[in-house]
């Protein structure tokens, strides 16, 4: 593991020199090759695929494991628009001037060496590795196991490009090792890491808290709150409501709990449960819920569950301060949404509300690097430090202070 | 220690919600209360200074811990040019609206709950609270055991002015025990701390880092170089060298190693050594240096040694990149400085070498919040992330989207 990492900090300096120009080339030359190389891609991640129905992994984990040729289309053309994305380094940040005419600029650099831990998606590899070498900084990529042969073939075809244009092939590394010792010795080397950035299931962010001495960015679970408030336009409510649990329930900007004022309890309940039917979404409720729509009773457990599923809590509040409240205890910090047309009510719950993402009027469903305009993005940060919600190309970078003189001393 | 923590997390919205005036009405009353309440600092100090008699203190320890009639005003100053500062929280830091309408407001917010851990001198204690206060953040504060009378009687003070004003006492608060036990207990609780700030020594810090779960802003020791180039001016070389050694020894942003390129080494050595002679700065040389001025030879060890006193480490370098690669392997990534006329050396320089504060053509010991003009500052960062160099107030602040809408679903 040593060897491994002083070759990837060896890196460092290399990647973070090189021009836009050089950069972007080396990306769209990934990109043609990921698709030239797409039989080779697609019999490694068959046999992933073989593995996976082995050891009877879950239909929605399988999913997420595939590759198919629509797929590494869509992986080569990421890498596109991450080439198109504005240069994220030697940006000036600030600048001025103090009393003694030294020239203080703040300039935006690469990180350094950063440690990806992720779950069971290939195209993660390719995105996550791009981000990367655009922003100037070396990734040490530690994917799923389950995705350990497409991973491997991604890996080496991004890595015979690097070759190709003369640059170290340590500047994207795949953790050959899989298991949970490897990331164990990983987060305790701030020698050569600068940032790790786990991504997944809540057991790993909890490990690497833990045990990390490297700083960490952490993806946390997205425990997301939608709050109808008494002034909420009826249609809205409903259909945003409806729009944040079923659209997509399986990802992490999908609201989990639906919280209600207690005013329109009666007027909204009967037809978002007539909805949520359709959409075949199971509910878990508080009693006074129960009073108006017939549905199954609410643990205290299930306020704190990130359901990924089509299941959702409702509760109704006494009033918007009981939903901060809920929401503040509860939530994992990621987004969270109003339903009101009262101006007051509305600032009062984006201001209160503790979350990286806090929106009026509109499904929670909009947190990612897409939807924010960021392209690409590294994935959404629960972090309250340095990046918080979605983390894209800016987010992996941080600054040094250029200070310009004329023979100043103290 | 957990009761007082919850009390302190209560404390979190209630001080970020205050308003600018009303944060600056009361840093203004703890300036007054300071003066007013002077000698009843001074008696608790005085307390300090005997146990400091007792146990055999260093001179320079009684130094940082001695309060005099003078330095409470300058206290008291403090907290007034900190009320003087720009509002920190609810700046609008980035802000545009996407395709279907949603606009997105990146905003200033409070951190939350910080711990800070610093050493011996008691101005620290009124300084972080009113940067706290002043950023809307609970402080949670753990000063030197050596300063303990004084820094309850600082606390004692500033809370009893929250109190008055109908604000949480909580908003500021001193850690009772003083004890190693106290820090290992205090920087595993995620639950309730959402940042630590240590500052002190390296054994501190590391030992932070390693077991810390809550996330860490590190304040390290500062082992700054200078290098004189090839192309340096002769006189700006030899004021800049003296300066960044011997007005200030004892500070971090005092130089450590002086670097010299081989061409001008027998041009610079002997005027550099009849200086600091006359300053009575003690030199620990390469071979190299030696044969140019008789002193006494540096061990490997030395050059990773921030000394705090007025020793400097001499190493004459063949160029730039040598200068740089020995500023790489040894520097703690706080400040250097590139003594040339050169363009292309410069931006090299700068470029290449990976600290917080790089300066051409002047001295180190301007890397800090005064002469930044951030007015006060926290401490010096020596983390990479989030905050780096000279932390200001705006440093004490994290970020939120906010999103406003009109009805968007995905």
């Amino acid at each position: 593991m040593i060897e491994f990492l002083k070759k990837a900090k060896k890196a460092k300096k290399e990647i973070a020199m090189l021009t836009t120009e050089v950069k972007n080339n080396i990306l769209f030359e990934m990109a043609d090759a990921l698709i030239e190389e797409c039989n080779y891609i697609i019999e490694n991640n068959e046999k992933d695929m073989s593995e996976a129905i082995l050891s009877n992994l879950s239909k929605d984990i399988k999913d997420r494991l595939l590759l198919t040729g629509e797929r590494i289309v869509d992986m080569s053309n990421a890498l596109k628009e991450i080439a198109a994305l504005k240069e994220p380094i030697n940006r000036v940040l600030d600048g001025w001037t103090v009393q003694n005419g030294l020239n203080i600029q703040k300039v935006s650099i690469p990180i350094g060496v950063i440690a990806i831990i992720y779950e069971s998606r290939p195209n993660v590899t390719s995105d996550v590795a791009a981000l990367c070498l655009k922003s100037g900084n070396v990734c040490i990529l530690k994917g799923g196991k389950e995705a350990k042969h497409s991973n491997q073939a991604i890996t080496k075809i991004l890595r015979n490009v690097l070759e190709k244009n003369n640059v170290s092939k340590e500047v994207i590394s795949l953790i050959p090792n899989n298991d949970r010792e490897a990331v164990a010795s990983l987060i305790i080397q701030d020698k050569y890491l600068d940032l790790i950035i786990p991504r997944g299931g809540e057991e790993l962010i909890k490990f690497v808290n833990k045990n990390a001495s490297v700083p960490v960015i952490k993806h946390d679970k997205g425990l997301c709150h939608m709050y109808l408030d008494k002034d909420a336009n009826h249609n809205k409510a409903i259909t945003i409501a409806i729009n944040a649990k079923c659209q997509r329930p399986g990802v992490c900007n999908a609201m989990e709990t639906l919280l209600i004022h207690k005013d329109v309890a009666a007027y909204l309940l009967p037809p978002l449960h007539e909805k949520f039917i359709k959409e075949k979404t199971q509910i878990k409720a508080c009693t006074e819920t129960r009073t108006y729509i017939d549905v199954q009773s609410a643990t205290l457990e299930d306020y704190h569950t990130e359901y990924l599923a089509n299941i959702v809590n409702i509760k109704v509040v006494e009033n918007v301060d009981e939903a901060i409240e809920h929401i503040n205890i509860y939530s994992s910090g990621h987004s969270e949404s109003i339903i009101s047309e009262n101006y007051s009510t509305i600032n009062k719950f984006l201001d209160e509300v503790d979350s990286a993402c806090v929106y009026a009027n509109a499904s929670t469903r909009f947190t990612d690097g897409n939807a924010f305009g960021f392209g690409a993005e590294v994935g959404i940060s629960t972090n309250k430090l340095h990046a918080r919600g979605p983390m894209g190309v800016n987010d992996l970078t941080t600054f040094k202070y250029k200070i310009y003189g004329n023979g100043q001393i103290k």
